[in-house]
């Protein structure tokens, strides 16, 4: 499937950073899906570079949608989605095909591709694409909305400050999808800019954890074994750049925990039922429980820094070094929370069409 | 694909705990793949439960290859194992149905199927069923040794025992695949099996995180976004029961390094491209740059307990408990490694072959 | 997928001829769907050799479901059926892997598997496997029957011989269902049985046409280009041995129509949207309209004549004759019928559950 | 997959008629294929409407590469190629929603869509998406010719008027590849344009069938049961509007022969295994026999004819008739022509690629 993903929903990716444009096409949408265009453009604002902690350049992000859309609400047919790219500078990455950066695509695409990759901006590899992603994420995570499901990232750690916990799902969910940088805490997202900052200051960069809470979801959704929900929300969550690592309810503080402590007891609630501790993160067996499904990953520092770097000259086979220019982020993280939010919203929607059907994310409006 | 797995090479898990059998068909398989019966034996052996930390429910796991193999070597058409069930006792499980145990898939698979399930043994959702996994694994991990891929799994961390890391990695994966408890320090090993006889002795479970080093895998393996190394092993891995988190290289604690600390830099050390660190865990931009491929995975603490736990009846719908019976082991994470070993070797022989071709497993020998 | 079949219900074949025994695993099947086991062994019937124009190899076909059944009723998670071989006569095939079969696949297996392939009984390639697709296909027709859809299949031209035609489908189908040899005129049939036996007389053998025709599948179903109900439906009936063609329809014939004649004009009947012709078989722009979808395909003649034929010797690579031993029939044509309705049976349940969810075919019954 | 076709080489397939453009992403394509525009512009050309005997709808089909080329080769990351809509005149076709014109999509994309669908120029269903397969199967099949592999089709029967037979294949197909309406004997295809001149006049419109012949494919490519070369061709052609029935080798007519007769037997000729006959069409078992592929399809004549038509009122649930104006081809077949060597390359170039790994069809071309 390479550049696709799904089974009922599925989203294709293409473009290149400094090529005519980067989009993505969607096939199984429902009919009837109203399109938001404010919305959209907003979650596209969220992944956009914006002020001190973020990279000089700014693409206007103007998104077409070519295909797919009739008066107002997808067709039923593929949607196509397009960002022409506007502000390349590709002299800036000329000489990174053969003096590949440090912990970028650069060598492995080599390896790949024989040289036939384009390398201007990182190519096909670069963050830019997540553009498409976070259009396509805005088309499903509204039409799940209408559903009842809401899903929300913050930044639950960067650089030792940690953000406050989620006290209400739901209203925190919405409180973040008001805000750039999205923590609880705006006390915390202050220390947490301030070490940005810091790490800018001297040419470097900083990682962190996102967290994210998925709310609405029934029971019975999800396979056991190969696709589990686990396993598809980490098949996408992984298929982001800079992602290292998954962890789902509470993840790797599971294996630290006895049995008597991790498992979630079951008890009847307001004529439902529910778990008490959500240390299974809303998954068992693979399948939701109908509890908030509750993710972690780990965003790595952005590997192009302002310093000298070690590296190789693939075509001599001898030690070189690199500095990179080019508008480079000194945390991606935040922005990040838009594209982890849009591939979660990607996932969810393929899992609830494929149980229940392809009309499942229709507005209910008829035509 | 729900129960299947893999492009080119597809494996597909069928079985219940209390069934007839369980198995796997493997679809895709080079023709003139040796059949190695001992070394499948060992592996099922290193999943068999065994001695004091496991349960007192032995199966002999006699498997039957039924189809695609012919006079010793694979035939490239679908490879069946098949590993009876003998050893049921039914009645331990059966108001378990009702009463879903905390944090097994006994109440989502009721929401589910509706209560068609087969609920005796936790059914398809048993443990068991990587009986199966665990075959496969080990014809694909001995044709992937021939080609000079090696993997390997130890026992991290359990109960706060950190094991002693790697050494060498090839030296390490052959001296783990010898022992039934993987740890590099049999001195730590010890003090792990002291805190999971800890945890039996008051009926409670343990968990822990498995380390994973896969070596010898060319560079320019995996694909840009969707099918990301990362995301395919990630996927098979979060299907094995009670995986909650799976990270590369680094891993999360790469979220709180600087991105100076955390890029790994490339040499040429005696004619090769290398890093001098592998916090990327052998993946860049979702494809191999051929130094060792590096994983963990939390695993949970057995959910089945010997304490009563706070559940409901379903039926009723009304808070009620239940005590666990039948046999279960107060660990499973060192059993668990047999089938990351084994999942892996999929993963990893599927990428190979949709890069290479259906003939790349082949042993060279002609028929 | 290679031996899978499937979006939403996943159809996975395995076994070989004169190996322990051929199966199924069937994936995604809905749970709560009653297995009528009279109803399996009558269409297992319907593919069994017998009498005059069949082969004397008899198998008892006596299958066995070793998972996805519990209490008569799917489970929703894999269903595997197996057939054990019991009746097979190897010695007769064995100069067959260096003298290929003319219009076998015993050469083409060769080139592709290295001779690693098991060439008993033409191995993974033997019409046998259709035993298993045939289980598989019943029990999903015998769901699909309670909601109201019927699959029926005749012999429509053998030899010369043209059967009536459809006179009511939903009678014939009934009737068809209950005959070994399925034509709708028994006159027809008793003088295809004639080209039959007189063919076998002077050991050769004969083909014809079946024609299918499928009702009470809603409109709405099926997609535009590459997943039209066409290419779904084609797609799995060229997978059975021997078919050579396949037409909708009007077929081939409609292409020596005006499009005054082709056109369906629409018509409303009784409160429904009906056609008054049906050229186009139940299917325009890929999707269902509601009519009877109507299909037929070209059965070749059994390949295993007994005659001397050409062929070489693949590892003199000289010119050779082959005499076929073994049992053999001198039509399998009406055998293909069970084999036929079967594929069409597991197509038309997968369209339906990807259109209306993995419950669709439950039985309504709760559990 | 629904718009998307193939395994290892995927093509996903977006637009509408009278929307913003219609193109195709092109997924797995090797690295460094050298990407022919003239090549490509003929193949579109091809396809074209021209002269009188298509419509007088003459789209420029500027097609514009956005994404997986650089510097004039194909970087292996996806391939996007677009053509945008430039001469639509909708109001053509406004009242098709309510009134279906019959044998075309309206009726039954306007359930499945629920009213949603794009009804303007048939939207997503209109031949005109076909251009974008036209480019790509282009660009495929340019790789092909360069391993040996070359694909031809011409019109074997229009109107009662049978084409001459192939004499040589090679020298045909380039001949073909030369032609606008692609028929070996010039006074066979003269004698077609009448009929086709003959129907225009009384408002009428033709079918015919297609012959296409694909040689230079090796022995050994293709799958036993559901992945025979017959079923992946088959439903790609399929795919293509207007096809009604496929066939491979003998076809239909196989089914009045005797197996002695239609086998085919095998002989060394220069040096290599061949088939004195082709009846099987250069496959048995479902895998290639190193033979011609021979593939045929009934295309139906042309729906929209300029005759009025009954139909009903969709939202009157009444009987109706419809005139359909716009711009419409009395025949399509010739045009055809080009889709169907498009889809065949298509198909080929996955089948190969699965076979042999991912730098198949690469140009042998170093960066």
């Amino acid at each position: 499937m390479k550049n696709s993903f799904g089974c009922s929903i599925t989203v294709t990716l293409f473009g290149e950073s400094h090529g005519a444009m980067i989009g993505a096409v969607v096939d199984g949408l429902a009919p009837g899906i109203k399109i938001k265009s404010e919305y959209i453009d907003k979650k596209l604002g969220q992944r956009r570079p914006s002020g001190i902690i973020s990279t000089s350049r700014v693409e206007p992000d103007k998104y077409e949608i070519v295909s797919g859309v009739y008066n107002g609400y997808t067709t039923g047919t593929p949607l196509t989605v397009m960002i022409p790219n506007t502000n390349t500078k590709s002299s800036d990455y000329c000489e990174l095909a053969e003096r590949p950066r440090p912990s970028h695509a650069d060598y492995t695409a080599g390896v790949k591709y024989g040289g036939f990759q384009d390398p201007r901006g990182g190519g096909h590899f670069s963050g830019r694409i997540t553009a498409a992603l976070v259009a396509v994420g805005a088309i499903l995570s509204s039409a799940l909305f209408d559903k009842g499901i809401k899903i929300g990232t913050h930044i639950s750690t960067l650089g030792g400050i940690v953000d406050a916990p989620f006290s209400s799902y739901s209203d925190d969910i919405d409180s973040l999808s008001e805000k750039i940088f999205p923590v609880i805490s705006d006390d915390s997202g202050a220390a947490m800019a301030e070490v940005i900052k810091d790490a800018a200051a001297v040419g470097d960069s900083v990682g962190g954890v996102l967290e994210t809470v998925m709310i609405g979801i029934p029971a019975g959704v999800g396979e056991p074994w190969f696709d589990s929900v686990e396993s598809q929300l980490s098949h996408i969550v992984f298929s982001v750049p800079g992602i290292k690592g998954v962890e789902f309810g509470a993840g790797f503080a599971i294996a630290n925990m006895r049995g008597s402590e991790a498992n979630d007891p079951l008890r009847v609630v307001d004529g439902q039922i529910v778990t008490t501790t959500n240390n299974s993160g809303g998954i068992c067996g693979g399948i939701t429980n109908g509890m908030p499904i509750i993710m972690r990953c780990a965003v790595k520092p952005t590997p192009s820094i302002f310093r000298e770097q070690d590296t190789v000259d693939v075509a001599k086979m001898e030690n070189a070094t690199v500095t990179v220019k080019g508008r480079h982020d000194p945390a991606i993280i935040h922005r990040a929370r838009a594209v982890v939010d849009a591939v979660c919203a990607i996932a969810v929607a393929d899992m609830l069409t494929v149980r229940f059907g392809t009309d499942y994310l229709a507005s209910g409006e008829s035509k």
